[in-house]
């Protein structure tokens, strides 16, 4: 496995990984996408701030946090580690990203909570049902992606931009290019030699790593209509709350079998299938894991503490 | 140590001993009284449903929750309970207990989150400041407790209702008093001979065991005008938050020291003193155990997963 520089790194930590009901083995859900070391929450579920500390994932660098949908085991943790970091002295701001409903009572439990803190709170509004940009800088693109579930829920890409690109050395030092326009070449710029005669960008650099793509589909019933979104995501995580054998009770509630997650990440041509959002009757994922890589062999089963390189 | 069948029972089990910043290795404030095999909880820090699940506290026996104070550390865990309760199937009421303030928060998030559910979420507001019978079942009694803490805060003190007098086997069968009258003797009645002579209660009964009590007193500043209500108390939970070194920081943030605790402990004659609600900064709280049983003895830290018998 390639050792990804703080530069490169684009990686997701899963901090939990169950559903509706907690059980003492397992977390409602919560992930952490670190992206070149600025770090992004998904989804909240109760306890999440221990297991940040269980895990050391760091408070400080904590920028943005999307919660999918108001479901409990998705947000209920938000309002607690919103607190903490406000005892632990946080000043920067923290972005919140959820589905519009969420605004009303996210305020009122600030305001019975969270008085006089010194931070601020800063809730976007999510429109749950297309595909859209919600957020971006210099390191990645988020977007939106409409989910199908008992109420209104949505999944989330996370589109790396490209980096510069390499600078080849060898050509650097044949032609004697100061260090100091280094950044220029790297920005693009041709080199001119003193007879006049141009040095082609692309021949002084060498391209960029591919970027690359996390999508986050939790929770869903089987909806094939998001696989044009997902298509060559190189890592999607997708819930397999149920096995085939209760494909019923999936569709009932809303959610989704392992067979049919795998199914997504087949038509999608993903590079990589992690399921989760387990339900409670299963204290044992293997049966999960062996329904899904039969369709599709690369999918890996989440668990509590596992840090999966995108 | 006695071992107390179900009806003996009376005990209280600690689910989270921390204070407000949870760490890795503790949770917030959560506590279960199990008295004749009916539960009660007092606070419900944010993973405290998990905790139940981890030391296997029946969700389905429990009836009440008391909320000492408004602040996280003691309530974030109530919401994600109560919606865990409905999935569960719950249909009984729950009685919670808090201070008057908490009723609006609570009914928001009830509306936000819980809607739907098969039972009954029945909120009933303290008033924090005196000390009151808020509840009474054919067991116990519940009272508030006066506490001083940076916002509304009281303790609670759980009295055992003396049980039936124990009969003497040996006068019933001298008597030939017959079975379906024991009751009646239990309930204080005499036993008249055919001669019309009286053979008086106390001859045919032994008293019952004394009752006992248990009294939760966090947060709070060091406070020694609550010693009256608090004497002789079986078991004391007296919080701790700070060792003796930093008793200005206690003092500023209205909690108490390790000293402070047992010295309540020492003038109100309780029988055991149990300490907790430590800082996140103490990783091992021997010094603060050692810092209190230089005052009163009788005293243990409490950590997770204990149950003292009462």
């Amino acid at each position: 496995m390639i050792n990804h520089n703080d530069m490169e790194k684009f990686e997701v930590t899963i901090l939990g990984c169950g559903s509706a009901s907690p059980t003492a083995i397992r977390h409602p859900a919560a992930q952490i996408i670190n992206l070149r070391d600025k770090i992004s929450m998904i989804d909240c579920g109760e306890g999440t701030q221990m297991q940040m500390r269980t895990y050391k994932i760091s408070f400080q660098k904590l920028r943005n946090i999307f919660i999918s949908h108001m479901h409990g085991d998705h947000c209920f943790g938000l309002i607690g580690l919103i607190s903490s970091l406000g005892l632990l002295g946080r000043t920067a701001s923290l972005h919140v990203y959820g589905p519009a409903d969420f605004e009303d009572i996210l305020q009122r439990q600030l305001k019975a909570f969270c008085d006089n803190m010194e931070y601020e709170v800063i809730f976007h509004p999510l429109q749950t049902d297309t595909y859209k940009l919600v957020y971006e800088d210099r390191s990645m693109e988020v977007y939106t992606l409409p989910l199908q579930h008992r109420v209104p829920c949505c999944g989330f890409i996370f589109r790396e931009k490209p980096t510069l690109p390499h600078i080849r050395r060898e050509m650097i030092d044949y032609y004697g290019i100061p260090n100091n326009y280094i950044n220029h070449i790297k920005n693009g710029a041709d080199w001119i030699l003193p007879d006049g005669s141009i040095i082609r960008n692309d021949v002084l650099t060498l391209p960029p790593a591919p970027t690359r793509s996390y999508a986050y589909c939790s929770d869903t019933a089987y909806k094939p209509d998001i696989q044009p979104y997902l298509m060559d995501t190189d890592v999607l995580y997708h819930e397999a709350t149920f096995s085939t054998e209760h494909t019923e009770i999936a569709k009932q509630t809303y959610h989704s079998t392992a067979a049919q997650a795998a199914s997504i990440a087949l038509n999608s041509h993903v590079g990589k299938l992690i399921i989760g959002h387990y339900s409670a009757r299963y204290t044992d994922t293997a049966p999960l894991l062996e329904e899904a890589q039969k369709i599709f062999p690369a999918t890996i089963a989440a668990q509590e503490g596992m840090t999966i390189q995108i």
